[in-house]
């Protein structure tokens, strides 16, 4: 027999924030399970900002929410009836379900969870995807050493605030970015954050440099521009910036605005990594290897190299500045004396 | 006795291209080398495009140079005289005397030249400070795989053309860009790049498009300004860009003119690492290591959490507008049954 349920159809596609004439309340009817399916009853819905993108129609990352259907999100749901034998009607199973009440999906797409272990909606927050979003990227790319300073934007949110604590670990100085005051003294008193800056406050970008004296070493950004332009100017030299999110862009309606917006959102959803670099980072480990190695391409015919040598000593400022012109053609050397 | 030479001295420091009237050619009275020290006359200079940061007189990594000074660069000498036993009268050493003909220097701080190795010459070049550039940048941070695209910037210059060779060794499809008809086909004849565009051509970004149809995963940049503008939307997924350089800003009066061009010159003066990511790519790997251990520290009070929930599956759209400005305060959840 079947059952009925509620969701939310995307009934139009938003330009700029998103109204409510975007989104249809309607009754659907779900079928009855098949053979290794589940009905589920939606407990639990997670909320996050990357729905906006999914909704916005443009191929990024993922396919684009059709218009009629729900929304994508996570979903703690309780099993109403199986046909599975791995699981059974009153388990408890995370799965992504959206915005729907109920639905009937494969035994394989969902994940059973443990009301034991922890609390069933920790799987939507700190211990799910977002909480791996901060780990990831906090350990894997930010890599926080003792001592160093890292800040985090939104950082009372899911992602920023374990991004904070996984600092605090690692032995750094954790500075967390959030709106409003009831937000960063809950950073200070209940999460241990060692500062936390108002990013609404007037003076904030003055704030955010009086937090971080020895400046920013890890900016664990998922927010952008405003917040973006305060941190900038303060990291230090091999400072990392892991971006896992511009929230404050994605209701933007003219990405090619801003040239240094269109740059980030470009890193985000292409996972590019940029580094900037001098070789004297590289000197002291690396000039015997590099040395052996391309000396023997060059003898092996591997390697070739040109030079543009002028000739006298007086020619000098007018090498150089043909040089920042492009005008010479391979390494441009004086000969200032046989 | 003392010895005479001539060096360019810094007389006033440019603003936009340097003008002959920056330097002043002067004669100066050289000392007697002291006890360790050797006597050098220049051979051959080396010109590089980070001279012009020297010369503009904002610290950066460096001093810059001062007024009345000489610029710097490597230098390929001969020892005239030598008060040190490591060194002799017609030794030929790498040193930094800068744009000058004759020096005093300690004999520790110049590196003996085998000439029956390699040139002299590719001291300052292929197998010099150009050279290790172009080896650690791209065999570190650009990282290229067998079959993937290496898109390099200037690449006929010392950096480009070895980054380029280095590409090919490593089984990539190498791609240079270059100013003008002479470079592009020397790239392609000479050096065997797959394929060379003249950043020249008024349709340079159509051209750079069609010789790389299976997009740019490595992009070597030290370059900037149009060419990295033509760069960007072409890249890949994952793509590396190693920053070494921006000799197209490096006459820029205003630094601040271009929010992407200042972004990209702080990623290159602090070798910074910007790089985008997706949970998704380190979901495999890293979750149950992250189930592990933050729930571990959850338990151990290392870690707290936090849950914004609101009640009821109508609420959906208004919280999802909520959360994009920044209104929750934790991870935002809605109840959607019991």
């Amino acid at each position: 027999m079947a059952t009925t349920a509620q969701r939310f159809a995307l009934a139009s596609r938003p330009v700029g924030e998103p109204s409510s004439e975007n989104f249809r309340l309607e009754n659907i009817e779900i079928p009855e399970p098949g053979p290794g399916q589940v009905l589920l009853r939606t407990r639990y819905l997670s909320l996050d900002p990357y729905v906006r993108g999914r909704i916005s129609g443009v191929r990024a990352y993922a396919e684009p929410t059709p218009i009629g259907s729900a929304p994508p999100g996570d979903t703690v749901s309780a099993v109403v009836k199986s046909e599975d034998p791995s699981l059974s009607a009153g388990d408890v199973v995370l799965a992504d379900i959206g915005w729907q009440t109920r639905a009937v999906i494969d035994a394989r797409a969902v994940r059973k969870l443990d009301p034991a272990v922890a609390p069933v909606t920790t799987a939507l927050g700190v211990l799910g995807m977002p909480g791996l979003t901060a780990y990831s990227g906090l350990l894997t790319i930010g890599k926080p050493a003792p001592g160093e300073t890292v800040v985090v934007a939104a950082a009372t949110g899911p992602v920023g605030s374990l991004a904070g604590q996984l600092a605090k670990i690692k032995g750094a100085r954790a500075v967390g970015i959030a709106g409003g005051p009831q937000k960063t003294e809950y950073l200070r008193s209940t999460l241990g954050f060692d500062a936390a800056v108002d990013h609404r406050a007037p003076d904030f970008a003055d704030q955010l440099a009086a937090a971080t004296p020895q400046g920013i070493d890890v900016y664990f950004e998922n927010v952008g521009g405003a917040v973006f332009n305060a941190v900038f100017p303060l990291l230090n030299t091999y400072a990392r910036v892991p971006v896992c999110g511009l929230v404050s862009r994605y209701n933007e309606t003219e990405p090619g605005s801003s040239l240094a917006s269109n740059l980030m959102r470009q890193v985000l959803s292409k996972s590019l990594t940029i580094r900037g670099f001098l070789v004297t980072e590289f000197w002291v480990q690396q000039f015997d290897r590099f040395q052996a190695d391309v000396g023997q391409w060059i003898r092996e015919g591997k390697v070739g190299y040109r030079e543009d040598i002028v000739d006298g000593f007086e020619t000098i400022p007018d090498a150089f500045r043909g040089l920042l012109r492009g005008e010479n053609f391979g390494k441009l050397i004086v000969r200032v004396s046989d």
